[in-house]
């Protein structure tokens, strides 16, 4: 009997190589449910088209990867942001991703309470366009190593409080292990994010010993030391039942064979990411 | 009129290259009033000897780094590192250093609340010997990226409750700007964390943007994001009126001549460490 991957999501991002088209045909072949695409697999294409094209390939698109990035010392440059987020939730709209992933930004030079005021305003602004295109937000909670330039989120009690503060039902958060697992509190806020009903997606990888470089040095599922298990299961306990995400940044994985590396995804999906 | 740099301190390793008497002969010229000695600077030294040394050379001792990795698979790899930690209680006593900084540690492939307890019960195992040579125990939680095998302490807040629990006014905390800069209660935590009496010791450096090596890419103070003039307001306005110990592990300043990078450590500290 072939192995249900029904549940299983791939990011365009982690076969980067491939182009969008490639990634649709190899990820609906391996019998893969969905796919989350990145605004990069988009460029010079027709969202609306892609998203066609996703569909008759029998897959679900997950999500858009990815708005933010709102902070800055400018009100013009934030103004920009927010003008680029609104078209992000038009590309979402048209390709039929229900989520906007949000990576929320930080800008050295200003407190991180600053940044986390922007952020705020931020979704603010942009979220009347996406309560009008169905589209829902993600905040995504990122690594504190990733505090200077990338997210002024950085743990998931800060995401929830954030997206409870913005009181709409289309602003939820996304739960990836790379980013949470050592948090000490880890558990009790996937269960609160879930029973408020914030938790909208869930991201998976894995984290090496030793990590070589802050960004693309992902792991495969089972190579590193987060408890893929343990986690999936609190999330689900929590009531999320969507897709899990495999989102892996890897200057090694990119540069192998994608399609072997798709077999080896399947493999360490099945062996390490199920409930215990 | 020369500077004031009787609070300064500067650690051992931060100029690396030099030996452990070239570096209290150099930070004692540059009018330093602090040093803190990496346990490697007394490789083949008489620790006893060694204090006597920095003594004379009008310096005070600030701590001995670093005890601590208390975790592992096996109870014997425990046990070794217990017997380890006693053996660096007996050289800070000789060394005539009041603290000893303790690095918790973390073993991948076990649970993180695991690794936790066996800390808890390390720090146990040593503390009445640490209180019978009267010698303090500082419990320096460590960045979030440091989790899978340096120390599952990464948030203030967790090594201020764990010297709480502990129980005795022996255990307290290291406060590092590079490891808590991003946590969004931190200006809560160094308040409670002083008004417990748990502030032994503070850290200084800065985060890098770029940083391109999780380890050894720490920046001079000025170079990044940490606001370290409000941080050292905050731990002065909790109580603490000890060292402001530069830490810095750099593969690039380290390649410096080490009186020159000295000279800037200096004026950094003058110029961005002074209070707002």
């Amino acid at each position: 009997m072939a192995p249900d991957l029904s549940q299983l999501c791939l990011h365009t991002i982690t076969t980067r190589p491939w182009s969008l088209e490639i990634a649709i045909e190899q990820i609906s072949r391996a019998g893969i449910g969905g796919i989350t695409v990145w605004r990069q697999a988009l460029s010079g294409r027709d969202p609306a088209g892609a998203g066609e094209r996703i569909r008759a390939a029998g897959l679900q698109v997950v999500s858009l990867c990815r708005g933010g990035f709102f902070t800055g010392l400018s009100a013009a440059g934030r103004q920009r942001a927010i003008n680029d987020n609104l078209a992000a939730i038009d590309e979402a709209a048209a390709l039929g991703a229900p989520l906007l992933v949000l990576v929320c930004g930080a800008t050295p030079g200003q407190p991180l309470e600053i940044s986390r005021q922007q952020i705020y305003d931020g979704i603010a602004a942009i979220l009347p366009h996406a309560q009008a295109c169905g589209v829902r937000l993600g905040i995504e909670p990122l690594h504190p190593m990733y505090a200077d330039t990338r997210s002024a989120i950085n743990t998931l009690a800060q995401a929830t409080d954030m997206a409870e503060r913005l009181g709409s039902a289309q602003v939820g958060v996304v739960v990836d292990v790379y980013h949470l697992w050592w948090d000490p509190h880890l558990m009790f806020e996937i269960e609160r994010c879930g029973r408020l009903g914030r938790l909208f997606a869930f991201h998976i990888c894995d984290w090496q010993t030793p990590t070589t470089d802050l960004l693309n040095d992902r792991g495969l599922m089972g190579e590193g030391c987060i408890p893929l298990a343990a986690i999936r299961q609190a999330v689900e306990a929590a009531g999320f039942d969507g897709f899990h995400e495999v989102e892996i940044f890897s200057s090694v994985y990119w540069q192998m064979d994608q399609t072997r590396f798709l077999q080896r995804i399947i493999t360490a999906y099945q062996a390490y990411c199920a409930p215990p």
